[in-house]
């Protein structure tokens, strides 16, 4: 085996859900696609990681300081989605089915990858809770791991404020991510407020 | 969405067999695995286009000037393999049940997409059939491209060397309720006598 190669194909083999046969593919395609678009390619993934940071407020990612949704004085900013990582943030705003703010946590709570509440964005969360704050909606996915993290934060934030949940519209096993317009609408439109 | 982000997803998209979602789920990896790890993916992007290039000979990839399969004087070189592209010879290769010579045609025989015989590296295969050749093996892919240029290729090459080609039928591990058609006419047509 050719020893650039090789080297390509383990990274790309880094990259979430890619076995060595599409590191093939992909090794393929970068191997006899025109030049420029391979160095675009390679140039985008380095630029994004350099310019796209975390928002300091909500966690979301951004190329400014603070990012657009934070700063956008005509959004609802007496809710606030809370979410597992920066990509679902983009899935809802797609949908356009919800004004509120968001804060993301960076994970869920899983007790077998040693992730606890600590390693998550639930302090900043916390900080978050001013008395402008009316809902808190959890849009966590439907496993176990989002099940313990709603758990946590229904019980840390009983009494304090309407905590709700998007309604199970998401197949179970699912990943926000995957969920199509319709049913995360669905979802929005269905939730409801946790009582203990 | 952000601009910078989309010009990412845009740029992943293009790899083979990447839509929306994987674009998505790479673009997480991208902006949340440690810096160094990105950059060393985009590096070794870059570094394999430019230092890997086509053996003038095989047409297979090499770092050198002619590879390293057409220079090894202890290989069978009264053989010459045929295959669609250069990651097929990878794949034989680390089977190491073949110890000839390659010939990459670069693609296959397609009416649909436009490709005639003229666009592949059929000239180059004749130039390269000396009297020290005596055998050569198409190994094709089992669709009906594949079986057009074997097809093109045979009547070509009739009566001026001998051509075989590999078996196609059941893979082995297989199930014979999930093999389909062809491939089941195939592994019928390939019977072979089983002697005691």
């Amino acid at each position: 085996m050719i020893k650039t190669l090789q080297l390509l194909m383990d990274e790309l083999e880094k990259l979430p859900g890619v076995g060595p046969k599409w590191a093939r593919r992909f090794a393929l395609y970068i191997l006899t696609a025109p030049a420029e678009e391979v160095v675009r390619l390679a140039k985008s993934i380095v630029y994004a990681r350099k310019k796209i940071r975390e928002c300091p407020i909500c966690g979301g990612w951004t190329e400014e300081r603070i990012c657009s949704i934070c700063t956008d004085e005509t959004r609802d900013r007496s809710k606030i989605c809370v979410v597992e990582d920066p990509l679902d943030v983009l899935t809802i705003e797609k949908t356009k089915v919800y004004n509120g703010l968001y804060h993301v946590l960076g994970g869920l709570i899983s007790p077998s990858k040693g992730v606890g509440p600590e390693e998550l964005r639930i302090r900043e969360l916390l900080k978050r809770i001013t008395p402008d704050i009316q809902e808190i909606i959890l849009a966590l996915n439907p496993n176990s791991e989002g099940e313990a993290t709603a758990s946590f934060l229904t019980e840390l934030l009983a009494g304090k404020i309407k905590v709700t949940r998007i309604a199970y519209g998401l197949p179970i096993g699912g990943d926000i991510d995957y969920a199509d317009d319709m049913t995360l609408k669905h979802a929005f439109a269905g939730r409801w407020e946790v009582k203990k």
